[in-house]
Parts: C-alpha cells; structure tokens; sequence
C-alpha cells in the first residue's frame, strides 16, 4: 500500500519559515504520521534568498508569487509563514483553492479579516490550523489535564504575561512589527494574542475587557531590508514614526466568573521571550513560563496542610504529552518542539478530515477579544466582547 | 543626663497588637535610638483579654476605652491597630490631644476620613506614620537606592501582585475584613493598599485607573468573638452577606507615564502572603517577593550581553540599609522585623521633629488611588485619580 | 502560686552572646513556658563592653571571670557562648556546681574534651544541651517529621554543604577560628558539625568516613581586638600561620548503609550562609537551604507520574512546629528564631527534668565523626568513627 | 566544486544512535558545515530493527555485523552507539580501518582497553571524538569562557553531581548497565565520566582520589530482550546479581589545588537526569544543572557589595556559542542540542584535519579518574591517578 503524502507549499523563510520547515521534517522522524508530509515548494520575494533557503531545508521547488503556490495542483497544503498582512488575501486564497491551512500567529490585522478567513476556509471544508504553538508544549498540555480532571476546581484568577525587551534600544529599527498596516497591533496582537489563545484554552471565553496601552519611543530609524524582530539593522538617517503601541495591559472578566489580567510588553528589560501564566481555582493551582518550558507549577490543595507547597514538575515522563516519542525522563526539549507537535497533530487532523485546535475560530474569538482591548484603551471604557 | 522617653499607647492587642508590641521592644536592642520607647498602656475592649495580653508584653497598665489613652497625660504617642472602621475618630482624637500618631493600615474606610485624619495630624503638628511596613524590607529599600541611584533608567513597568488564599472554604466566617463598613473594601484596601503605597514609593504618583473586582462567595456563616484574619471560627449556622469584593485587579498609568498592573486576591489558592512586584525600566529591572522577603532580584543592561541576568541578591549585608544591627551575612531576617525598623525611623522621626513617610499624606493619595480603582470597577469606565 | 525562674548566666557576649540574649527574652513572649527565664549575670572579659552589653539587653549584672559566675548561687543556668576553647572547662566547672548548661557549638577542641565533658554533666545529673540551632527551624522539623512517618522511605543519600565566603579575600585577619588551638580546627569544626549535627538527626549514625581538607591562604594578618568572624579588622602589618584547615569535605556511609556527603568552606565565593542538605530515599526526597529557612523541598513518590515534582513547602503553617506562637501563614520567621525555638524547649527540658536533644551525647557522637575526618584527611585511609 | 562529503557509519540503533541521527541530519540544516554527512549505513544485530530504523531516519544502507561496517570503502567516520562492552574492538578495527571515530561514553571498560583505543587512533592518525556532549551546551561553554577569561580567579572548589533515579524499584530488570562485563562500571563510569570530563574541562586535572560506592539492590528480574535504561521490562521470574554499583562518591583533589567533589546515583529519587555542578573561585562562582541546561547560575565578586547576587543568565544570546544558529533570544534549546553541535565541531575538525576536544586522550585520562576511584572504594586508601 502506497503511503499517503501530504504536499506543502510554504510562503515564507524567515524565522517562521525555518521553525516551520523544520517541523515538516521532523515530525515524521519522531513520530508514527497517517500521512508524509513532503516539502514540495518554498516561497518568498527574493528569488536568490529563497533557493538558498530551499536549498538548505529540502524543498524541492521555490516560487516568488505565492499566488503561483496556491494555484499548484501538487500542493495539498499552505503553510504561511508570512507578516500578518498577507494573512488575510492568502488564507482566502487558499481556502478557494481547496488547500488545507497551516496558519502562523497573530492571525489577522483585525476582526473583519478574521471573520473572512474563517468563512472562507469553513465554506472551503479544509482543515484550518492557527499556529499557537504553545498550546502543545508538554508542561501546558499537562495544564489543561490537570484542569479538565478537576484538580484546579472552579476557576477564580488568570494572571498571565507575554514579556520581551527587544526594542528597548530607541535605535532599533521599524520593522514592520511596529507598523499598523503591515501588523495591526503591537504586542496586544503579538505576544497577548498567545496568552489569550491560552486564557481560553485553560479558562475559557472571555466576556469583558478593560485595557490601558502605552508607547514610549514615537519614532525610530527606518529598517535595512534584512531587519527582523529581535535582530533588526537601520539603513540611513531615516526615522519614521512607530503606529503600534509598545506595551498592553487587559483586565478581564471571563464568562465562566473568573478575573484575569494579561501584560504585553517589549519594554520589559531582562524579558526575553517570558511568557507565563498563573491560574489559581478552589481546589489548585498552576504556573507557568516558557523560559523553563519543560516545567509546570502545581499547588495542591488536596495536599496536607503540613505538605503543600507549589511542585516543580519536569513534564519529561513518557506519560507526559508527545514525550514518549523524544528522550528518557529528565531529557528536556526546546522551542521548536512545539511546531513538531503542530505539525504531527495537524497531519492526524487532514489525513482523519477532524477538525483541530485553535482554528481560525479559536483565531477570530481571540481577535474580538484583543480588539476589544485596543478599543477599551482608546474609549476608556470597559468594553464587552463582541 | 536623662534619657529622653517616648510613651507608647497601644490600641488594639490580636495580629497586629503583638507584631508592634515586639517591635517596641526590640527596636532599642538592636538600634540606638535617641529616645527610649516605653510601653506604657494598651487598650482593648476585653478586660481580661487585654490584661493578659499587657502582662505577656510588658505594657505596664491597661485601658478598655481608648478615648481614655488619648485623654492620659503619660503617653506620647497613640499606636492604632484596631480594624479600620475606628482608624478615623482615633486618629483624629489623638492628633487633637497632640500625640504623634503611629497608624496601621488599611488608612481608613474612605478618602473622606483619609483626608480628615491627615489635615487633623497636619493641623496638629504631630508626627505621623502610615504603617505600610514592607517599605522597611532592606530588600525594597535596595530597590529603591537602585532607582535612585538611576540603576533601573526610566521606568516603563510596574507589575503588582498580592495574592493570598485564606477565604477560599466557603465556610471560612465573616469576620470583619468581609465587612464594608468595618473594613471599607476587601483587598483592594488590604492587600493593593500595600502594592500602591510601595508603586508610589519606588515609581511615583498615579494618574489613572480602570479595574475589575470579583465576588466568588456572597454569603458566609458569622464568626465566633475570637475570629481573626488567617484563623477564622464560626459560632452557630447563621449566615451574613459578604459586603466587599474577593478579588481587585487594576491597570493604572503613572503621572511619568509608566503602565501599571495591581492584583489582589483572597482567593489564590497556594499563595499564602505572596507580595510580589517587578518594575521594568530602560536600564534595568527588579524583582521582589515578599515569600523571599530577603532576596532582591535584579537585572542589569549594563552587564555584557552574554553575562546578564536577573541577580538574586541576598541582601543580608552589612551595607544594607538595617542589617548591620542585625546578624552577620546570609543570616536572614523574618516578617516582624520590618516593624521593628518602622519603629526605629518613627522614634527618630518624633525625636528629631522631622517627617516619616510613609506618612498621613501617602495614606491619602493611596486612598484616592484605591477609591478610583473601585469606582472604575462599578461605573465601567478609566477613572482619574482626583 | 508563684511562677518558677531559671536565672541565666551568660559566658560570652559577641555574636553568640547577643543570639542567645534575644532568645531569653522572647522565648517567654511568643510562648507559655513552664519557668521564666531571668537574666541573671552577664560575663565577659571587659568590663566597659560587657556592662554595656548588659545594659542594652537587659542583664542584671555583670562579671568578668567566669568562675565567679559558676560559682554564684543565683544562677541556674549557664549558657556557653564563648570561643570553643573555653568550652571544656566552662561546662566541667558548671556541670560540678550543679548548673543546667545551654552550651554553643562546636562543642570542643577535641573527642578527649568533649567526652570529659559528656561524663561531666551525666554525673550531674543536669540538663545539657548543645545548640545545634538548625534542629529548630521549622522546616527541618517537617523533614524530621517526614522522615519518622516513613515518606521517604529507606535513606539512600545524604548530600550536604555548608558554605561560606567570609576569607576568600587574603587580608582577612587570624580571627581566633583560624587558629587550631583556640578552635579546634576550620570548617570542618565550625560548619561541618552542623551539618553531622543534622544528618545524624534525620538519617542516623555514621559509621566510617573519608575526607580530603585543603588549606588556599597560610598566613594571614594579625586582628585587631574587636575582629570576629566575618567582620575582621587588622592592627598593623604583622602576620601569623593559619593553623586550621580553609575547607574540608568527607564522604560516609551511615550504619543503615546510605552514603552521604558533606562539604564545608569558607573559600566559596557567593555563598554567605548556605547550609544545604538533599535527602534521598525509597519513597521520596528532602531538600533544604538555610538561605530559605522557611522553606523545604519535598518529593513524593507516592504522587502519580505526571504529577511528581519537588514541592517547595512554605513552612509557615500553624501545625509546623513552633508556628502557631508567630504569624499568620506567609509570614516568615528569621535566622534568631531557632535560638528562641531552643530556649523553649531548653526551659522545658529543665523544669520537667527531661533530657533534651542535641546534647552533650550527640556532641560527643558528632565530634567522633568529625574527628574521623580529619584523620582520614591526614592519613589517606577511610576511617572508622570509633 | 564539488562539496565534499563525510560518509557516516553508525554502530547501535538504540537512545544514542537515534540522538546520533538525528545529529547528523540537523546539523547542516542550521549550520554551514565544511563536508556534508551522509547517512551510508547504519548497524544493529536484528535486521528487522535496524531496517525500521534505517527507514525512518534515512540511513540508505543497513548491516547486521559492525565488522562489515568498519571493512566498507564508502564510509569515512565510525559512530559508536553501542553498549560499552564493544567499545574497544569496535575503535581498534575502526582506527585500523583509518576511519575517523565518534564514540559515545562512557569510553571504555577500563584503561587497559582506553589506552589501546586511544594508541590506536593516534597510531592511525584518525580524528578521534569521545562524546561527552554537554561540553557543547551553550551554558557551559559561557562557563568555560568566564573561567579562561579569568572571571572565576583562582578555582577553590568544583562541587557535582550526577543523579538519577531509574532503578530505585528493586523489580527494574538487570539491564546491560547494571553488569559489570558490558557497563564496566555503575553510575561511576556511566555519569561520573560526564562530571569528570566535565571537571577537567572546567578545573583542570586530578591528581588524588577518594571514594565509597553502596550497592542498594543486589539482584534484580532478567531483562526482556528490548529493555533500555530508563525503560527496562523484564520476563519470567528469574533473577540475576547486580555486579556494578548503585552510587558512587569521589573527593578529589586538582592539580592545581582546587578540592572537588563527585556524586553519582541511580537511586536519587526525583532526580532524573540532574546533572548539576557548582565551581567557586577567587573571583566568582558558577553553577550548572542539566534540567535547566539553557540556564548558568554565575556570581561576581566585582559586582559591588550591596548588589552581589547569583545571576540566572539565559543562555539564548545570538553571543552564546551556537545560539546565532537556532533561535532568537529567549527561545530555549532541548537535550538533543548538544549532539548537533558535536556533529557541527567533529566534521569541522575532521575537514580541517584538526583535534577536537574532548578525544581519546581525555577519555584516558578520564577513565584513570574513575578507576582510582573504584580502586579507593575497594582498598579504602586515598589513590592517585596513575
């Protein structure tokens, strides 16, 4: 019997590019997949940058119009990798064309595409995945076990943080992270985009949201070409001014009575990629922080009183999600792991026809919800969810 | 030549009765202080509770009415540490008979009290001290220095939380910190109180508020006479409403432009006393925890990019601010020593005829933060601190 | 009925000296004891610095020879605070006159004294009780607790260290501790007794040793008058041999056949007070640092396998031991609280005429060991301790 | 021009051969390499396994005995995965060969068979490459950089241990690594190895040893025939004598004078892969554990006084050697890692025709470590390292 293939087409190669493709790779290596995933063409702009690119990685074809990717009939699959402003033309895009859609995050530049994207790709019965990696790192699926058997009891507080301090330095260029048009929002849609998927993943549905925003540096030099988040290069004297905000804070209230609070910010000096999260119920208690991702926080109430505390667990046991197909106990994994885990759970879902999570709805409830906290911050008025 | 007396009288004799009690004591055996405290009466309503309470201390005499301390010749200075429905008229009672004043917190039930008791103290030219304790942490004052010092740069973040568990049973009694008008709110009085009183001491005034609060038990059984905070009974089946919040989150902008997040909780399960901030700014961050009431965590920029990161300093040592009268390096110090090194600074303060702070002042401007806090919280909109 | 009094008699009056004041002061505060203790007599060399001392904390009277105080019927108790030297024949004058003694470690220059001191104080019939100070914090006691009721199961390891910095720096003067004729040896005396101290508490008696010991500095300045340990000053330019060992680190095996390790030093950069133990076992794990004194780490085998984690238990609770006299949870206790946890239950011991533990038998015991040690380190062979 | 290529032979299909594999295929995916590996054959005893092996991670061809391997003209580089107990013959054949060698540790079954090895790469002139991989741990490269640059000043102490917890049930079966014919050794060889190269890395030689072993579990269950370390089964009842064993614990001392301490268990309960060491020197300190393996604890004594604290610096700075190669900062790295960058050094310094470090010689000089060790176990003398 032949063995099933999933071709892909991934548009982009920078920093997304690269975790995606390596999860392509890897995927079927460590784990048993009902389908091959083949890295069958790579796009991007730069002719010479992306044969490199598909060089180094294996895919076996580039194209520089990623409208040439979508109409390929040897695609089966669209990855995109791409600035959030091209999220919305290629998803639509894609869907018409019948491709299932691997999605990077934020997922749109506001609500109205959002609600596009997902109709498209309903309308199109393709399989939609919205990559919030971190929903499959091992210590958070531990989360979610440990809340779904109901050991944190009845929810009262979410406390989450998505913390960087990559632009500190009022030198760092304007990437295009910090431009509105290309990004839609700062961190409120990159870095709060990630703890709200999360919030409602462990807590559930927000209803209510209030939100103060903050930008400290106005206007900064203009980008090189090769400037990325993180990493960015200036080209000339050139300034021009920053249309996203530099940090966000929400309150919220979620439907199911529990308060929370969510901080993003790249001004948080000493943050690298700090993103964590505290939930505290009747019965215990979780925390969270991707710096030591292989780790979970758990306070038990049904401890002895002389004997609780909040546990360390390294969730590098077999019996911990997706570890039985890496290293022994106490081996721990990495950053990218997580897009392997996308990657071997969004094959299961095309190969089977299910669905799987987040999707472009997961995708859309969490655009309301950030849009909700940009128009708080504006209005300054508690806003509902809508 | 004499050594000069300041005469205590103490009301109030449960938690926070001892903790100054010891605090009056042992300040001048550690410190030298210009005047020597002497304990001369305490006052509670229960003759026999009060009475074994002066005999365990060492307060030489006793009162059951505390107009009658205020009234007496022999004191000095007035220690309020009864619940805050009496701090007003104590207060005002005390600076009006001409002693200096040590107040606990939570200030008062409102800013309308708060901002009478701080004129009557004013009008009086007494001495007066707000007792929010944790500013006499050495590991907060570090902190500070660190600030002043311009060793965290512009400040960009503050992120507060102070988050304890002891009400989750529903079960626990209504004792009176349940109660709005014994107490005036719930932990955005007790617990935030503190939080801001520390952001507006390490990064000044607050401009604007918008905040959530939440209410997880309505109803609680009544308490027997001896509940407390922490160790709560119950007397009988009788239930009584719970008449402030459970749970305050705040988002506030600072007058310098800094974003700012406060959570109070009496329902973070697992958290005990679990007073914690961060402050981000521009050239370093800060890290603190009330748990680890001896460490400072602290970041640095200007340490080489491959040598950073957050420090943990044990700040046990000789050139930290208190610690020389304590005990050599390493060897820590526990929660009631912060009101012993209040002690200190109040006597000098008195003796010296020189401000404290915090002071009757700080304790306004705090107030007119939390009041706005719980206004943004019932109208639905961002609130001016006015 | 009048209260019974146990009249102290202090010998010493520097660090010790000052620990174990505050401890008979507050002993009788926070707890009911059985006796109050009265500050007798305080003893020291110099008149001018001992009446002083006296003054500040509260002793009735002073002398300069400590024979005078062994002999003076109003004393009770003889508490030893004075450099090891003096401890055999302090406790062997105190033992013949009949007086309970409260003796500081480490207990004494050699095996040979420490046993004439043990026989002492039997023949006496008096309360002896050595200060191994770390058995009273309340977090070991949980690990004691743990241990007893069989959670850990059968002991594998033991890994100990006690780490300090204080002479890193060349120019620190010849303090009396490291000179062997006043101290007996170096931290394998001073630091190293602790922790035999505390392995013998939790995991039992040791049967053979083998140890190496380094020496970094040879000589060093003469000290000043008034230099101790970690705050010396020097006179002049004069120097002398360091005649005791700067670190010393055994290996055993214990009579129940686990293995245990313990380092000591006061060469190790960083570390101020770092008195650190791991307990390993069938059924669980322990581990503790002094730094964190309210804490204890604890690993349970008997959670199940996705939930398994060192918990870090704040053990402030009311049922840990000695708790409920202090504060609420959360609220931590410091370094001198062990001395008050030992003065209550020293109290205690001497008016029930009950032994109390550590005493001169486990002093004795403990200095069998360490002795074991250094010979081990002198004649390359493993050593039984005999 | 051609590229050139590095044709691999990889012996043993099991934890390492699949962490080789994966090694081979990565690394010039993130690095740009001198040659390319290629995965030419890959060799294991049952045909079946190996094939399912070969298929999955891409090894083109299979062989069911490593002598065929090592006679192939088109393999360059030996990889030995293996059980220990091959060790020797399968390096000797391989140098002989002329094939270039990365052999997995532990190195060999004693210095007999280490010095024959290492003779005989030498004699062959091959590039030899024993695979201590945590060497190439970005957090412990920052550490060797700290000490060359003299941040560290003159080392005092190096305090490790390696502890596991694998075998504490007395029914984990008698894997190849509980027999002293095919380990060599227990925890001495299997993780001591790993600290001592470690150790000697960092610190320098070891001229002098002393040690005790204990030996917890005598005999276990007959392993079934696929059971591994971590994850051993057994079949029928049958049992057979532990002969290595279950801990072991070294006092060093350096060459250059530092004392050292060595601990290494299989019966740590709740550690699992906890490799961990602390280095304290004249200058600074430094400390490393596995779990946290992104993370180097690191003190500097030129931090002034009040602002000394150990830093937690994240490893993951585009500065950190290797880190430009993966992700941005923040995004941590996994297990796996290591063996990549070993793959990255080892086909650099085979191209270059340059040595890598560690190599044969160290794994001599290694293996002689831990022999005096074993000897001072057994003769209860302190050893030297001859």
């Amino acid at each position: 019997m032949e063995e099933q293939e999933l071709r892909i087409g991934l548009i982009g190669h920078n920093f997304m590019g690269k975790a995606h493709s390596q999860a392509w790779r890897n995927a079927p290596l460590y784990f048993d997949l009902p389908a091959k995933p083949v890295l069958q063409v790579v796009c991007g702009r730069s002719k010479d940058r992306v044969q490199k690119f598909a060089n180094r990685w294996g895919w076996q074809d580039i194209e520089t119009d990623w409208r040439r990717v979508v109409e390929r009939d040897d695609v089966d699959v669209i990855d995109v990798a791409t600035p959030t402003a091209l999220h919305h033309d290629l998803v639509v895009a894609a869907a018409e064309a019948g491709k299932h859609i691997f999605c990077e995050k934020p997922f749109a530049l506001n609500s109205r595409e959002a609600e596009a994207m997902f109709n498209a790709a309903e309308s199109a019965g393709v399989t939609h995945y919205l990559n919030h990696n971190y929903r499959r790192c091992p210590a958070v699926r531990l989360a979610k076990t440990l809340i779904d058997e109901g050991k944190i009891g009845r929810i009262f507080h979410w406390r989450g943080a998505y913390l960087q301090s990559w632009i500190v330095d009022p030198e760092f260029p304007l990437v295009w992270q910090l431009q509105k048009e290309l990004a839609g929002a700062g961190p409120q849609f990159d870095l709060n985009s990630h703890s709200v998927d999360l919030a409602r993943y462990l807590v559930g549905d927000i209803a209510q949201v209030t939100a103060m925003t903050a930008k400290f540096v106005t206007e900064r030099p203009l980008p090189s070409d090769t400037a990325t988040a993180f990493q960015g290069s200036t080209e000339g004297n050139a300034k021009g001014p920053v249309t996203v905000e530099d940090a966000a804070t929400m309150v919220v209230q979620f439907e199911n009575g529990a308060l929370g609070s969510f901080e993003s910010s790249r001004f948080a000096m000493g943050r690298k990629n700090y993103n964590t999260f505290e939930i505290y119920g009747s019965r215990g208690a979780i925390g969270f922080n991707l710096e030591r991702m292989n780790e979970l926080e758990y306070f038990s109430n049904d401890d002895s009183e002389c004997e609780q505390g909040f546990r360390t667990i390294l969730a590098t046991e077999p019996k911990h999600d997706y570890i039985a197909n890496w290293w022994p106990p106490g081996h721990t994994i990495g950053y990218e792991h997580e897009f392997t885990h996308a990657v071997v759970d969004f094959v299961e879902a095309v190969a089977n026809g299910k669905p799987i999570e987040p999707n472009f709805s997961d995708g859309l409830a969490c655009m309301k919800v950030l849009e909700a906290g940009l128009r708080s911050a504006q209005s300054g008025n508690h806003e509902l969810v809508t």
